[in-house]
């Protein structure tokens, strides 16, 4: 099966969304909407200057554009956060402050810089199409106009509009709860003593920040399961009733102990994938029990971080209930040559850099740290991968 | 002043570092590493297997290279995890596992896929040049090697290496703490009424949202200060002397009511820049007070978003205990013309996307949200801007 396909297979499955909370807009930044949200009020509120200066008819802003600069009565100031009932008439004008409301009458404001001024009186120059730096209310957004955010991850920049508009709580998704698990007789959890032939499990902490990453709460089940039939089996069940999706390393490939696959049928889940078109990952199991995903990963935490990005990611953000789930895959120039001698699709770490011919991506043979732009994953063609040829990334 | 002067005058100020605490490595991503760390075991910890199928000595897999197949006595099963007494001699082949230790006199394993069995017999083959598909103990990290992770932000790919050396605690910067306060009288918090000429503070949530994701710790001060002289400077006062760092939106152009920069002098801080030779943040004024720095952005979130980003990242990099404190920025080729018309360099957000001509970065005018691979902001300089100009840019 391709990864696409494989991901289709998956997000076809999830067809449901997770409940739903009310949380303070304050501390919804990450999650995703569940509705659209309508604005409570004007963005802005009310008609104001962009500017600190002085604001002026419409008649003496075209007089003052015109060039036929003059002598204005200063008849109040108004700063941001007042309020006012000065009315401008012409040859009056009302010092104002940037974001103050516009007194009654207003069409623009001359900026303070030019503006010359002598007592009560103000001299002000502007050039022909000046801007007015008025900005009206509601023009960035309207009362009761529906904010189209519903399956959009909550970003700053969309806090700030719904802050701006009066919300003040939204409605958000659940947080996927996903359970790690790692098999492997070989495996000794950090901070435990550790004999010969034994290693640290490291794919927890790497799961987890990735997890945590996208907003996911995460479940840590055991960590180091003995290569048992029964045992594997034992904490897949208790993985799949607590958790929305699975994920399972170790156990994964074709050795006379990779048993996860065998448990996982054991435990009633329906295989979805057995195998993928690509390294790493090709002996990648993908399974379900009713609407929990499984997903078994190489033991390896390069290839397994690898699987997590390409096909997990965009699995879990379907079921985080994001509307736009696909990941947003790139063209790019590989600025060494990572030669791809597979019959599928090679798959590895990369950086993002600067070269002489615009940017490129650098594949990382091994588990290195190399600075650059900003990590990637690249996805290089059966035959292709020489210094120059094209390969698909994504940023990590 | 510059950028980068004024990046430099701020850097240059920070020249201690802040306490350390131990923290376990489960639970220190996104922390800076204190020191370097020394290897606690080898990575591998043992000669393991990198496949699954059968181990030879060094004759016999040049003999199988060599093309003269011939039939091998299994001799036991290792399995990852498990420690063996067997010892290989020329004619006998131990079937392994992945991850598995290799057996006394072993120099490689052929896997399985070029293996056939009959009873306790196996046929082995190979082609010239084979790998060996054995991993040295400490080929990876020696035992009692310096990890050089110092100053470093510890992410998945360090604690990886870490966490299989055996580590299982680690001494980190604490976070730096940085205080957020607003002034303006227009201004009112989420969730509070509001009236005319009022607005609510958006800039809170951004702020959060940026400073929890460069991993410090936030303290919110108010964020509804009136522009009162000695309103302001009290609250300055309160957050000098409970912060690292201290960052305040509104109050920082040139209106009559614009009072920081004297709130800063009246509480005894030091200016340090009082203009930035860049749009927006003309008026930025930066101060310290002993070893606090003070930051006075403008009220206007999407300025202030522009002026973290480029400014008080890096310093704050700085601060966290980061050895390479300096953001990435990198050249390219506007999608789109957004001409800059001033005498000093225009800041704008933008978009990396992958057009015809390779990647490319489409500035945003306004505040807008545009589907593209990321987002950045983008560095035009005075005169340029042109569609096919270049321009620094940074992902953010």
């Amino acid at each position: 099966m391709s990864l696409e396909e494989a991901i289709a297979v998956c997000t076809d499955l999830i067809n449901f969304n997770l409940d739903e909370d009310t949380v303070p807009i304050s501390s919804c930044r990450g999650r995703v909407a569940a509705t659209n949200v309508i604005a409570l009020g004007d963005v802005p509120p009310f008609d104001r200057s962009r500017v600190d200066g002085y604001a002026v008819t419409a008649q003496d802003f075209h007089d003052i554009c015109s060039g036929s600069a003059a002598d204005y009565e200063i008849i109040g100031v108004i700063a941001a956060g007042g309020s006012s009932v000065l009315k401008l008439r012409p040859g009056t004008a009302v010092r104002i402050m940037t974001g103050a409301p516009l007194p009654f009458g207003a069409a623009a404001v001359i900026k303070q810089e030019y503006a010359v001024t002598t007592g009560n009186k103000v001299q002000l120059t502007a050039r022909l199409g000046q801007k007015t730096w008025c900005e009206s209310c509601g023009s960035i957004l309207k009362k009761g106009q529906e904010m189209n955010v519903a399956g959009e991850v909550l970003d700053e920049s969309i806090m700030e509009l719904l802050i701006s508009s009066g919300v003040d709580k939204i409605r958000v998704f659940r947080r996927p709860r996903v359970c790690i698990i790692s098999t492997g007789t070989e495996l000794v959890m950090p901070g435990q003593p550790s004999s010969y032939g034994h290693i640290y499990n490291s794919n927890f902490s790497m799961l987890t920040a990735k997890l945590e990453n996208e907003g996911c709460e995460v479940i840590q089940g055991r960590g180091d399961i003995n290569d048992s039939l029964a045992d594997i089996s034992h904490e897949v069940q208790k993985a799949v009733n607590s958790a929305d999706l699975v994920i399972i390393t170790g156990g994964a490939s074709e050795g006379d102990f990779d048993l996860v696959p065998a448990a996982l049928i054991k435990t009633g889940c329906k295989i979805l994938c057995g195998q993928l078109e690509m390294k790493p990952g090709t002996h990648t199991t993908i399974a379900a029990k009713g609407s929990v995903l499984v997903f078994n990963l190489p033991g390896n935490p390069g290839g397994g971080s690898i699987l997590f990005e390409v096909i997990i990611a965009p699995v879990l953000r379907k079921l985080k209930g994001m509307r736009n789930f696909n990941r947003a895959w790139f063209n790019i120039r590989l600025s060494e040559t990572y030669k791809n001698h597979n019959a599928v699709r090679l798959f590895c770490r990369g950086q993002l850099i600067d070269s002489i011919n615009g940017l490129e991506a650098m594949p990382l043979k091994r588990a290195g740290r190399i600075k650059g732009i900003a990590p990637l994953v690249l996805d290089i063609a059966p035959g292709k991968g020489q210094k120059g040829d094209i390969a698909q990334a994504l940023l990590v």
